[in-house]
């Protein structure tokens, strides 16, 4: 235990314990007000997320907070400082969530932000930079197929495609949904900022690990350096020949599951490759069907299709696989008779964390008698796009056991409220 | 051209022009008569079914020939052999067809058989063993879930559970519809046979091909050497772990694609090896998807299912590559962390053609000039169920383009006249 980590224990312990009780009660009402009975669905743009907003803003506004919508219809919590002419200090994550997700996934960031703006408060703290936390709407691609939706309108980043996206039901576009809920989609349509970048000092953001270093690693919390961007295909199609499972000779076939098989499994061999030479890059495609309409047991696939993404922290690995893929995609189709017919390419680049945001984290870290180990995230963040606007960026990982984007995540309230400490520290330090 | 082909080259243009005529003929008739503005359909002991067995039985009584319908319903037209105590030659196909099917298949049989017989007769020829064709009822498994029905109940294989199964549309059973058009559903029920297979001495039987070998490589007619079994499992489920694509490296992973990927590549690779070795197999899975209730494109799927299905003339080669199945869903099952559960096992037994009468049809091919390609039979067709009963069966498959189960089989009157042409020529010679 370090020197700092003793001489505050008693506060120290008395503030884990607020921490732990105002945290509880948020995540407790948010799962309530959000779950479907397997895990909780808050859809972008949708009911189950402006359920969420509205719980972070009565708490908000009972903590004394000022709250308001910005003109992306995200949340924003205020602590305003002596001297709001400076730029702010932002923080905060996403309130929307995959279907059947896990609670913590983007609400932790949120109920993160609001409990150190709340202990700031209440501690009589007055900054001199403005405090603002920020409730995100749409950051996950699970309904349009496009991730970050709410940070890229704040800085006019969306296209009229973009807009134009269908949720999965093929129902309402992204702009319709936007709309719906407050978004001055007219703003966003134009490309217009709905921020000024130049106003934001930092963007520090408190989420869950997505993955199971921490917890293999046996650490609390981890301090991000870099953020892996992604190349992706919402929709691939691999156009065979449909036909008799008993009647066509494998030389005369052209089944679209051979092919997209062997294709995935050339990719499987080229992605171990580039890992035994260093590279950084996962491959998923985790969206795959038949066409229900006109496949059976008995007959030859002649339709698959699959969803497909890659990730890397570097912009170079990205573009060489994905050249890699259109080679694999056109010699398996050669070979095969078959055709993959790709949709619109999506892509959001990577992301570096500013290196003096990182240090102050893991400082504020060691001071705590925390660990202070740096990590790349696999997942993309909000944090990303705040970053490649040029507004130094920064976030800390809490350890979570079984992933994310399902029911069974799980983060402990003790390693919460290590990951609360840090950011807290931080950002008084930064605020003065 | 072969010496016979040129001796009797005036005598068989004047024979494959009757052909024509009547094929043409009758083949207009069937479907103006059963056509659904689609294609046509004629329902397994139903209305359409009945309505060609009409057609068929007044046109061979009008060629002169005793037609009666038997204890199973089916349609028999004879030629009184002078020794009518010998084992008789059975020949014909199937009346019935799916739902807005194609014309030819299954009717092309019996027609062939009524030209066949009608051609023997008027030519004068007395056969010495009575020649009968088929118009069976009951093949296709569209109505019922169910295959040759009409076949099984000559053997008397129909089960209760078979004679219980509701139509699609959940209205009537297999015993209704088969008592309505005047099966002997009394002695189905008791699995008593409605012939003796020792009276039959063989049954040959045309039919297009379902597939696009003779049409790939030139061919009008092939000659079937047997009738593929299969193995299937109607539903295999990867399970592995499902997590976030973008946070999980690759040497924690679970990926249900992938691993399933990799046991297709593995299994197309032994297949590619067993072909080449000179065995019979065709593998399918086609029917794909990860599960709906909870994939995205951001996750690792952590559930895929697919249908499993192999088809082979040998029962060995089917065991033996099950037998590999198993085994590589062990080793990637292993390798990736992942388990493949398998759904009960289905089967139907390969049926071999007989090797005499494959022989017989190849030298009247060959005599009559025309190519003697032997060819599996990938689809099922009552030829099997015969064959099961130890009757000599074989086979004669004719170009047809386009697949079958659709209205747009197309089989030219020159490739059906010229398997006519065989199919005459060897029960001319078997009866004699």
């Amino acid at each position: 235990m370090t020197v700092g980590a003793a001489v505050g224990d008693a506060a120290s312990s008395r503030e884990a314990a607020r921490v732990r009780e105002l945290a509880g009660e948020l995540f407790d009402a948010l799962r309530m007000s959000t779950g479907d009975g397997v895990g909780i669905t808050r859809a972008s743009y949708g009911d189950g997320e402006s359920a969420a907003l509205d719980i972070i803003d009565a708490k908000a506004r009972a903590l004394g907070l000022r709250t308001g919508r910005d003109a992306g219809a995200n949340l924003v919590v205020t602590l305003e400082g002596s001297e709001p002419g400076l730029p702010y200090l932002a923080c905060g994550s996403h309130l929307d969530s995959v279907p059947q997700g896990g609670n913590f996934d983007g609400g932790a960031g949120v109920v993160a932000g609001l409990i150190v703006l709340a202990g700031l408060k209440v501690s009589g703290f007055r900054p001199r930079r403005t405090l603002k936390l920020f409730g995100l709407r749409g950051e996950e691609s699970a309904r349009f197929g496009k991730a970050y939706m709410g940070s890229s309108a704040l800085f006019g980043r969306l296209t009229a495609a973009d807009l134009a996206a269908k949720d999965t039901d093929s129902r309402f576009t992204l702009g319709e949904c936007m709309r719906a809920v407050g978004v001055d989609v007219d703003r966003v349509e134009k490309g217009q900022p709905l921020v000024d970048a130049k106003d934001i000092a930092a963007w520090i953001e408190l989420h869950i690990e997505q993955g199971p270093v921490l917890a293999a690693r046996d650490l609390p919390i981890g301090i991000v350096t870099g953020i892996r961007g992604n190349i992706r295909h919402r929709n691939v199609e691999c156009i065979g020949t449909a036909g008799h499972s008993g009647a066509v000779p494998r030389w005369l076939r052209h089944d679209a599951m051979f092919a997209t098989s062997e294709l995935i499994s050339h990719l499987d061999h080229h992605w171990r490759t580039l890992l035994e030479r260093g590279r950084d890059l996962v491959i998923t495609t985790g969206v795959v069907a038949t066409d229900p309409r006109e496949h059976a047991i008995a007959r030859i696939p002649g339709r698959l299709r699959f969803s497909f993404e890659l990730r890397s922290q570097s912009k170079e690995t990205l573009e060489a696989f994905y050249d890699l893929f259109l080679s694999e995609c056109r010699l398996v189709g050669e070979e095969r008779g078959v055709e993959f017919k790709l949709d619109r390419r999506l892509e959001s680049a990577p992301a570096v964390m500013d290196p003096g945001w990182v240090g102050r984290l893991r400082a504020a870290a060691r001071a705590l008698g925390l660990p202070d180990e740096e990590m790349p995230s696999g997942a993309g963040h909000d944090a990303a796009v705040f970053a490649n606007e040029g507004i130094p960026s920064a976030m800390i990982f809490v350890r979570n056991e079984h992933g994310s984007h399902n029911p069974d995540e799980s983060m402990t309230l003790e390693d919460f409220a290590a990951g609360v400490a840090v950011m807290s520290a931080a950002l008084r330090e930064a605020a003065a």
